[in-house]
C-alpha cells in the first residue's frame, strides 16, 4: 500500500485493512433487489475467506438498499442508489486470512459494473514498539474499467 | 473536502460522506465493554442527527468488540483492540441532515482518546449531468491531539 503521507519506513503493525469500493454503471434491477444483494454480499464474504456472522438488510422507499454483513473478521457493507446505477461498498478485515480483492472481483461482476474505483486503507498503524501509535492512514487508489476487474 | 486528484472543478453531486476515524490512546476498560460501547455508538448516531434502526455488537475472546449501528442514513461501525488502546470507527451517511463531526467529537471524549486521525471521503461522485460518473474518491485527512478534538 502506498502511504498518503509517504513515510520513509513502513509501519511495523497494521491492525486492519479497509477496502473502499465504488461501483458505477451497474446493471439495472440488481441494485434494488434486497434478496439478491443479500445473497451476493454473503457470497462475496465467503469468497474472500471471511466468516459471516449476521446479515441485516433494509430496502428504502422508493428505492435503494442498505446492508451490513457482520463477519468474524469485521464487516462488509453496501449502500445502493439504483437511480445512479451506483453502489458503495466497504470491506473491513483484520488478520491475514481474508482476501478482500476476491470479494471485489466477485462483486464487480455480480453487479455488472462498467467501472469501479478502489481505495485501500491501512487501519490502526503502530510504528515501532507496541503502544507507540502512528496517526496517518495510508492507502492506495485504483480505477478499474471494463474488463479490468 | 480536498480531492486526492485535485480536479479543476468540484463534483456536482456527491451521494455520501464517509468518515474514517482512528482513536488511539483510549481509556482502559471501555474498549472491551460491549454494553458501554453499544450505548456510546447509539448516542453518537443520535448526536449526529442520525436515526438508529438496528444495532449488532459482538465481543471476541479473549478481547475486543465489533459493532454495527444501522441508521436510516447508512451505517456506523466500531472495531476495538483493547491491547492497543485503539478503536477503528467508520460513519457513512447520505443526505444533508446528519453531522458526522458531532459523532466524532462525542466519541473522542467518550473513548478517552489521547489522539485521533480522521479521513473524510466523498462517496459516489457524479460530475455534470446525472449518469456521468466520476471515478475518483476525494478526501481530506486531519490529525487531532489532546485537547484538539
Amino acid at each position: 500500500m502506498q502511504s498518503l503521507s509517504a513515510p520513509t519506513s513502513p509501519p511495523s503493525t497494521v491492525l486492519g485493512q479497509h477496502l473502499i469500493a465504488e461501483y458505477y454503471g451497474c446493471a439495472p434491477g440488481v441494485l434494488d433487489d434486497l434478496e439478491a444483494l443479500k445473497e451476493m454480499m454473503l457470497a462475496a464474504a465467503q469468497k474472500a475467506g471471511a466468516t459471516p456472522v449476521k446479515a441485516e438488510f433494509h430496502r428504502f422507499m422508493p428505492q435503494g438498499v442498505s446492508g451490513v454483513v457482520i463477519i468474524a473478521e469485521s464487516h462488509l457493507t453496501i449502500h445502493t442508489w439504483p437511480e445512479y446505477a451506483y453502489a458503495a461498498i466497504d470491506f473491513f478485515t483484520c488478520g491475514h486470512s481474508t482476501y478482500p480483492m476476491r470479494a471485489h472481483e466477485f462483486l464487480s461482476q455480480a453487479l455488472g459494473s462498467s467501472h469501479s474505483h478502489l481505495l485501500t486503507l491501512a487501519r490502526g498503524i503502530f510504528d515501532g514498539e507496541k503502544g507507540a501509535s502512528g496517526t496517518e492512514a495510508s492507502g492506495s487508489a485504483r480505477d478499474y474499467g471494463p474488463g479490468k476487474t
